[in-house]
């Protein structure tokens, strides 16, 4: 029997207990503790707090130092505590240095270099000295919109341009994804927040940099935009009320240009009771590729699935700040062995 | 500048050539030289071969070793002689024993250790000694049918059964293919030339293999089948005049058990003017999974992509017998850097 993979949860919001879930039917994984910093979650258990016996006597901890101290230091955090790299490194310091890799979900993790290059480097660095990777991952950034068009070109002769389109029906999903992109809003109100930063789907510039880096393109500028949708009637969910004239959700749109060509095109439209949901790709090249994933690929399962599934192949890694496009070809890890 | 990666070609037939004009567009890649057995083309220069100058004064050689002998050997081998696993690690034994890698469309070197489990054993001990890797690649098999359901996974929290299906209209295809699909043959010959090893598509036992290894599933039998596609009216193309009762090509199926249970069907139409060519994947789990790719992905310019695109991932992966799932995302490289 091979060895288990030892891994800590550090964030136990709702993403964070249904990846300790989904961590604790994987036989090849044990969990050792959690970290967060809510007062009300620190010292209970992690069985107690998911409803998972399995979980035993696994606690949580106000830090991974004070995790560390108590039961050691694990192979790998899985983190799913936000969305800046900056604060995700930061955080993540402490298990760097011990040489413990980090799987995340944190967005701007998935092309650090964008937002923060010095600390991509220095970071990259750290983790060389110490033998630790860190790399992001999830649905969206990382997978639908970056990942597998990247995946797509691996039969392309020549590759002109690379547009992704993403409809999802945000009334089939959990209440705060249908809170984060401003249902129920004013439109005004949703315009004025996105454009001091706070709101919108994040990553999403993230993606552009990952695809136009695997492309070998220098981009000259990546432009983005969110407009709400608003509902023309009323439009009722488990979590909102929405009356005409009210945001329902967004359409986000994030380009990269080089040399004023538009290289690069994402469309995200997200919002309640959005029709025909499905993620589809159009690769221009040699050959032309026409991708549709009919009913898109459903957000939260597939989001701490990615996070479980990149761990074996993270720990196979080089050390450093890793992108997903330098890992293994994403796949499923049968949970049985 | 980066230091050019030094390529020969083995094998000049119609893929070799069009693998040797990709390789030509490639600023990273120089290429040092060819290997054929056609006495026709020994001594040749690959840039009458091919009418592409900037191929130089590199050559065709008989053999491996006097490539080497004349030119140095090269960091690695496009190799795209032939179907068989035991015949390509023959081939390709000198380059691996001096470190030389190869890349290959060999369709049995996607999963060597279906049908040649020693040899795979062998020459990875061989590989690991001298630091070579050699990996089989394509489009099918080696991408729509194993890698892209594969990578689709990454989004999977669990799999419970892969299918795939493929659809291509091989009028749009060059002679030999129609050919081997038994374009014009009576289908009773047909029949028979399948039964005996002898036509039908190669590799899709190891798709099956690749992706069974990949999900962590061990099979108890793989089943395969091939039906000729049969002509109820005349069809012409620019290579065969087809008449009704002849073959137009084939429809072949191959399934992976587990306990009596179809985990993995992949069923594969290839035959003159098939109406609407397509690949379509559906993984079934959580969540379920929906693919199609309009149009399919072409053959010929996109396995001789493949090839190409695979050389710096290759290069970059342990040394070893390698699958494509042990090696990073496929992706486009660009020519220009």
């Amino acid at each position: 029997m091979q060895k288990k993979i030892k891994v800590v949860q550090f964030g136990l919001g709702p993403i964070g207990l249904e990846s300790l879930k989904l961590a604790a039917e994987q036989s090849w994984l044990e969990i050792t503790g959690g970290v967060d910093i809510d007062p009300a979650k620190i010292g209970k258990s992690l069985a107690d707090l998911t409803g998972v016996a399995s979980l035993g006597g696994a606690k949580v901890f106000p830090s991974l130092d004070a995790l560390f101290a108590a039961v050691g230091a694990p192979d790998a955090v899985l983190h799913t505590a936000g969305s800046s790299a900056a604060a995700s490194f930061a955080q993540m310091k402490p298990a760097l240095e011990r040489g413990v890799s980090v799987a995340s979900t944190c967005e701007e993790l998935i092309f650090p270099a964008l937002k923060t290059p010095d600390l991509a480097r220095e970071f990259d660095a750290l983790c060389q000295k110490s033998g630790a990777r860190i790399a992001g991952t999830g649905v969206n950034p990382g997978f639908v919109m970056d990942i597998l068009p990247i995946c797509l070109t691996g039969v392309s002769r020549d590759v002109q341009s690379i547009y992704v389109e993403r409809v999802v029906n945000a009334s089939t999903r959990r209440q705060p994804l249908q809170a984060k992109i401003g249902s129920g809003q004013n439109p005004a109100d949703f315009r004025a927040k996105f454009a001091a930063g706070k709101a919108g789907h994040a990553g999403f510039q993230q993606s552009v940099a990952l695809l136009a880096h695997a492309m070998g393109w220098k981009l000259d500028e990546i432009r983005e935009s969110c407009e709400p949708v608003v509902a023309t009637s009323r439009v009722v969910t488990k979590f909102f009320d929405v009356a005409p004239g009210q945001s329902l959700g967004i359409h986000q749109k994030c380009v990269g240009l080089v040399g004023g060509e538009t290289k690069i095109k994402l469309d995200l439209q997200m919002y309640l009771d959005a029709p025909l949901p499905h993620d589809a790709i159009v690769v221009k090249g040699r050959p032309d590729l026409n991708l549709v994933l009919n009913g898109g690929v459903a957000g939260d399962d597939a989001t701490v699935a990615s996070l479980i599934n990149i761990v074996p192949r993270l720990l196979a890694a080089p050390a450093g700040v890793r992108l997903m496009t330098e890992l293994a070809v994403p796949a499923w890890r049968n949970p049985r062995g």
